[in-house]
């Protein structure tokens, strides 16, 4: 049984292994929420515990041999060799881990919308940054990130790997729905140029072996995480 | 040969993978810079051509058989497992892919310290913002990724997997570099907290292996691309 680690309470980076243990059944224990309250005690503790092979930030896994896998593309990189959750010819292999990274770069622009100066300070203390940033990211970044994903499903077929899904599309999914909590005016005039994306988004939210798990309390909702909502950093 | 695609003129992203095709004396021909003055015209006549299997930046590499690789860490991935130039068992593999994710994020973050806002605007549309940014960069950002490799070398030995140099170490001599060119001050205070860094990052500067590029022209000035040196960012 692996475990996973990750603050409790917000999806963050943690979901995007989470979604592949979900979609591939694999059994996991999601430990710091299992922890319930003491979920950040029982994380500081067992990052202390793992200091031999410290991942630098949670998310992190550890197998039942006790290897600790820590950066969520790694994990998942891992995951898909296991448990066929990618293709497993190199150049499907490379292909899909290619697509992670960049979801990956994505999601940090997101995250530094509100955060753009100091990751340790408030929001509240960085607002004036945060709607520049919010500004070229609205108006170039999603267009030019979602954009390439849509030039590869026209190319290549319903899934970014082709023929089936993939943990990439996994992320895909999580990384639309994060930024339709985030800046839902922007997201309804860019969805327009990116179908296909939208349609692999619906594909995944409809995915017999994810139904289960996005129907649970386990997903949690959008709230103070990576994809937050401030309507002042959205606009069409 | 393989086909390196990078924007000449700057070390950018493309000179992780570079580091690796020398060090590990694997023949490439490095496009864009064979190309001259028109280097910025090839590198975009080739990003056409590969719109089947784009990346979504370069640095790209094109093997003998046609198989585009984006992605800096990815690239790596695949050249540490064809050349060994990282561990081959899985945990080993796992664990250098995990170092490299993690500088490619810190190398992200020294990026944003010159561009917190916009990554399409000017610098010196974006100064005060920028200050703000390197101020938290410097403070925390250096000590906790520089700390967190010391804490591994510790741990583990002279390189990051222990006994043998791997692609990461590569990765982590050129961010001493660039944070040595960028930040000199808060570097010449934060180096004697991490002498570990500092002996791998002069341990690959002796590399025989690295000797003739380091000293050649191929090996490019820092200059305006990732790392840049702008007085007012830098501090104790």
């Amino acid at each position: 049984m692996y475990e996973l680690w990750y603050w409790p309470g917000i999806h963050g980076r943690g979901e995007f292994p989470r979604l592949a243990l979900e979609a591939g059944k694999i059994p996991y224990r999601d430990m710091a929420r299992e922890a319930g309250e003491d979920g950040y005690r029982a994380l500081s503790k067992n990052l202390d515990k793992v200091r031999d092979d410290p991942p630098f930030a949670p998310p992190y896994l550890i197998t039942e041999d006790g290897l600790v896998i820590g950066q969520s593309a790694n994990i998942l990189l891992y995951l898909g060799e296991e448990y066929g959750l990618a293709p497993l010819d190199p150049a499907g292999r490379l292909w899909i881990n290619q697509c992670q990274l960049t979801i990956a770069d994505i999601v940090t622009e997101a995250h530094d919308t509100h955060h753009p100066v100091s990751l340790d300070a408030y929001y509240e203390d960085q607002k004036p940054e945060a709607k520049r940033r919010a500004e070229d990211f609205r108006a170039n970044r999603i267009p030019k990130f979602l954009g390439w994903f849509e030039r590869i499903l026209a190319e290549r077929g319903d899934w970014l790997s082709g023929k089936a899904w993939s943990y990439a599309d996994l992320s895909l999914f999580h990384l639309v729905e994060g930024l339709n909590f985030a800046f839902p005016k922007r997201m309804a005039t860019v969805s327009g140029d990116v179908p296909k994306v939208i349609k692999l988004h619906d594909a995944v939210a409809n995915l017999p072996e994810l139904r289960d798990y996005l129907s649970s309390a386990r997903r949690l909702p959008f709230s103070d995480g990576i994809f937050r909502y401030y309507p002042e950093l959205d606009g069409d």
